[in-house]
């Protein structure tokens, strides 16, 4: 097993997390002595120990001498845990084995200093990439205190979302709606537009065994949602958030009453203002949004800058349909040249169906 | 190296028969004798000596108890050239190993047996979904008689094949338009409609060095087509046919005059009887066409039931628009379930963009 093969493990290893660390990154550690997995851990939970301490915890035997596997550089300072550096030097691990940097340069720099004061190899940059990716959020989200946004959508291969008489009931296979609420699970909030809580009156949760539900946000200018919509009423259960420029009191108190939260936003050319309201979801710690939309506000996010990263699945049928909804509508640009440019997709297939994800641009580079 | 090896190296050698032997097949063919190739040879093209000839003719050295590679089984009979069993018994070839079988299960059989009987050992069907997809054209063509329709377009990854104000240039990027180019070599001829004419004024040649131009077809059920279009003024030199329901004698006559050949066909509905055009096409010997036209055309070849393979060319970029055009309009269908079913895409990266291509309807296992 070579160390990119250990970080591999330590990689699925991080992935326990998933749903449960926000707004923390998900990590994975590994421990190996002797070419044998002694001890793996994960960061399962907000506030709970880091991976490397969870790693240590589970260790079958004495540590002394044994290497460490981390995706995130080991953490060298009090949060809600002692420093993780702390651990590693106490039990006496000889050589550490890191993926991603911290995102803070300094403290990433003071960590691995601190372990080769101490005597210990420390060898960086293992699987990076995949290592990044794994925080796309995270990363995101502390560089700019804003939720990294996701914009998803299902579509024909000639590039609907519903057929001209607006069914859309199933456009994608068994596989590709699995993944979707993987990434209910993934990410903290999903958003979606009064439109398609009209059409479609869709319930918005994670139906993955032990899953957990994202927050629910609907944009709704005009306050038009139904005290029957399947949101307001199992809004008891599950935190959902209406955002409207109105100021309708009567609808408002029902609403409240039902157990909805209302956000009043100031309106920007007759619409929400989603930018400001990024600003908002991100002072509340929502660090990321699944948005499962329209074609109008799959535009407005677009227009607005928000949108990082891209969802494409694409399923191989064809609708047809001059008149028939596609994944973006608005104005649009008017040159090829005025796209939105996207990175090469990464393919992914699930059964019949293709995923396609990019991100709008290149964050993690810009670290 | 294994028989799958040298099969793939008869299959790279049948590709250099590309656009040159319709509607014959592509056939490659790789001698092998004591584990070193000895003659490599293709069917170059229509009516010259088939790929078993030109290897054994390529051969460095005696024949005797070679291995003759051949991706589609050879003939026994006298068609343009002599059957090719013969030159492989007169030259003392003892293994004979197929791809496809030939699409005549008589044939088929009767070629093996006569090898056989005479003491030649016979392995069939090794790498077949390969060597059955090098031939789709053929084994198309051979059974309907009509050509196989490819329908190509270029898409955003939101599904719009213009922007809202018309403009395309350019969707994808280098590689994937050399792909389109390497396509209008292979396919006989192209087929666009006078949408796409007017607004493009396309050219339509193969910009391949080496390359064959294939047949320009354009689909113009009123004759609008300008005499002043790069298609008309190109005539004489590339052939070009116009499809039309009118009978304007004067532009009828102008049109032949510039080198167009007229073919004048039923409207059904107040449209071009594609159906009857492509029997009519067949008729002349083009086994395949390649559509490259806008959402009116595509729609109205789709509910033709002409269609047999959909390339849909992805760029990793987003237009918007609600006005802008997708790559199928006309009515559409109704319910997803109406929808026009395709096989999982096959996956191909060009550069930055991908190509995804899928079957309307599984022809080959029909066979």
């Amino acid at each position: 097993m070579t160390d990119q093969d250990y970080m591999q493990l330590a990689l699925e290893e991080a992935w326990k997390g998933c749903g449960f660390v926000n707004p923390n990154p998900m990590v994975g550690a590994v421990i190996v002595k002797n070419g044998r997995v002694i001890g793996k851990g994960a960061h399962e939970s907000y506030g709970g120990p880091h991976a490397e301490r969870n790693a240590i915890v589970h260790c079958t035997e004495n540590l002394k001498d044994a290497t460490l596997y981390v995706t995130l550089a080991p953490c060298c300072h009090f949060g809600k845990t002692p420093p993780c550096t702390d651990a590693i030097l106490k039990n006496g691990i000889n050589r550490v084995v890191i993926g991603s940097h911290d995102p803070n340069p300094l403290v990433a720099e003071k960590s691995v200093e601190i372990l080769r004061q101490h005597g210990v190899e420390v060898t960086a940059g293992i699987l990076r990439k995949e290592c990044d990716a794994l925080n796309d959020v995270f990363f995101h989200f502390i560089r700019t205190r804003e939720p990294y946004v996701v914009m998803k959508y299902a579509m024909t291969m000639d590039g609907k979302i519903a057929t001209a008489s607006r069914k859309s009931k199933w456009i994608t296979g068994e596989a590709a709606r699995e993944k979707v609420h993987q990434d209910r699970k993934r990410y903290t909030a999903i958003m979606t537009g009064i439109g398609t809580v009209l059409s479609d009156d869709p319930l918005l949760t994670c139906r993955i065994p032990g899953g957990r539900n994202p927050v629910r946000i609907v944009c709704d200018t005009k306050l038009r949602i139904p005290l029957t919509a399947q949101l307001v009423k199992t809004a008891q259960k599950t935190r959902t958030i209406i955002v409207t420029g109105s100021s309708d009191v009567k609808k408002r108190s029902l609403l409240s009453k039902a157990g909805c939260e209302i956000f009043t936003l100031p309106l920007k050319d007759g619409r929400i203002d989603l930018k400001t309201l990024m600003r908002r979801l991100g002072e509340m710690d929502i660090d990321s949004v699944l948005m499962e939309g329209g074609p109008q506000l799959n535009s407005a996010a677009l227009e607005s800058g928000i949108v990082r990263k891209v969802q494409a699945y694409i399923s191989p049928k064809l609708f047809g349909g001059q008149q028939a909804k596609t994944p973006v509508g608005g104005t649009g640009v008017d040159s090829p040249e005025a796209a939105w440019h996207l990175s090469a997709p990464l393919i992914t297939k699930l059964g019949q169906d293709i995923l396609l994800e990019s991100e709008v641009t290149p964050c993690l580079q810009e670290l």
